[in-house]
């Protein structure tokens, strides 16, 4: 096995990721699983971690960097949020070394915001990732995911982003309203996408009516349920752009995000007149973690 | 025991409510449980029936009336809806015998618009009861509820109906989103739910990015839960006021409901400059029932 220098872990409110670096930022080994904060209590974070390092075959001397809501109040320690105007470059300043851990675990902190409030954790370091390979970056990202985040950056200092709950939102109204039972799993109809977010962003108001009517229509013309799920998509990602016009108007944007999804919005900013270019967040997340643990790692104290 | 006519019955997705009708209108016993139709398969409606029936002390020869999701295609049996265009004295003729039956019970169909897509169940007997006592009324009837129906009406005959979810999406967003964190469960803010409702009518699309501020101030400035609860659902019952704005700008909206939630709308549309009447949804509901029970029991076949 190649000398793995530190493990890089993405630990969010439903998944567990964790991948064992090599010297030269190549992975190792890797391993996955539904093991996120929503399921641990904080006295099982470091008995979880360590299941997973064993699989992988890690030895206790490798020390570990992780991102996400393992750092929230509810996580394995509150890793306090840092203010946006910290360069990302100081993002590892931030972390806390997790307690009962059987080996050096540093858990980074998240971002907040005051006026108007908001925060994130996990986002900032593919923000940092991002801004390791463009650092002088001035433009806007979108990181689209159950809670998509608009950050607007100037040479590569945040001055302000906002959150939209759009994918929560879907994987509610879609999983457990009434418009469950016209909702398929799976297919896309990209005509159906499209009218959706025109509607959206023209009239963001009628959004409130129109989710009942993919129901209706589901129940009086037979819709199909791949038709009624791109709709509803639509209408919801056509209401985040409404709310963020201001943001991606006239620009170019960058999104980052798991490809189907950032595929969706590049699809919703086109009908928008935007451009889009996008970028894998794993490789980004893998970026950031990277970029902290040569610092919390190889830096003098 | 007074003698009983007929027994009213509102059995929706979530709950099942019968009244023992006597001969002159009043109420003689009455049961009420969570046996919703969605608890229910097709063969356990007639003996959930029963069961309240001889509850309440009910003789086998005493017919029911029926309306709600009972007569959905999820339901006991389907009664087809009926088009907007069918006076609401004619409801009753639309009514289905159920089967499996131990005596008669009549379930009476919901109302269909084709043109936009858009059903309700339960809601147009609510609106027969209304049309009872005021049989050439014309204006606007909103009903809020799970799925709010806003109702035009011109000399008695329905012209257009549209359905806002904003109580499921209410509910969905404040119990199982992550703005659960932050939600109370009692208390009302009004000043933070006006606030809220101002914000969502004048500009409609920030909805999308307003509701994760809920959470984030909650986390950052120790936001109190009821403000928390009280602005979401300003947020939404304003989104709902600007979906409808043609359906209440400069009218006098009469909102049937339960007390406290036409209350809240009320004051939601008291801040956008509309004025509003109460009128208490079971009530109106006997009242629907109680026609149609007249028009199935007594008319010549």
């Amino acid at each position: 096995m190649t000398q793995v220098d530190f493990v890089a872990v993405d630990w969010g409110t439903s998944s567990f990721r964790a991948w064992a670096m090599g010297r030269d930022g190549s992975v190792v080994a890797r391993q996955s699983s539904d093991q996120g904060m929503g399921k641990l209590a904080p006295l099982d974070f470091a008995s979880a971690l360590e299941a997973a390092l064993t699989r992988m075959g890690v030895a206790l001397s490798v020390p570990v960097v992780a991102c996400g809501m393992v750092g929230a109040a509810q996580g394995w320690v509150e890793a306090p949020y840092l203010s946006i105007e910290t360069p990302a470059a100081w993002f590892g300043q931030g972390a806390v070394k997790a307690p009962h851990a059987k080996r050096d675990v540093f858990i980074l902190p998240g971002l907040k915001q005051t006026g108007p409030a908001n925060v994130m954790r996990g986002e900032e370091t593919q923000i940092a990732g991002f801004l390791q390979k463009q650092p002088e970056f001035s433009g806007v990202l979108c990181l689209p995911g159950t809670h998509a985040k608009w950050v607007q950056v100037d040479r590569g200092r945040i001055q302000q982003f906002r959150t939209a709950m759009t994918g929560e939102v879907f994987g509610l109204i879609a999983g457990h309203s009434v418009l469950r039972h016209s909702m398929g799993q799976g297919g896309w109809d990209a005509t159906a996408f499209e009218a959706a977010v025109h509607a959206a962003l023209e009239t963001p108001e009628i959004v409130s009516t129109e989710l009942f009517e993919i129901r209706a229509d589901g129940l009086l013309t037979g819709a199909d349920a791949c038709k009624a799920r791109s709709r509803l998509s639509g209408l919801l990602i056509g209401s985040e752009l409404a709310a963020t016009r201001d943001l991606w108007d006239g620009q170019s944007i960058q999104l980052i995000g798991a490809p189907e999804l950032t595929r969706n919005y590049a699809q919703a900013l086109s009908c928008a007149g935007a451009m889009a270019k996008g970028y894998d967040a794993t490789e980004l997340t893998l970026a950031g973690l990277r970029a902290a643990a040569i610092h919390l790692l190889r830096e003098p104290a």
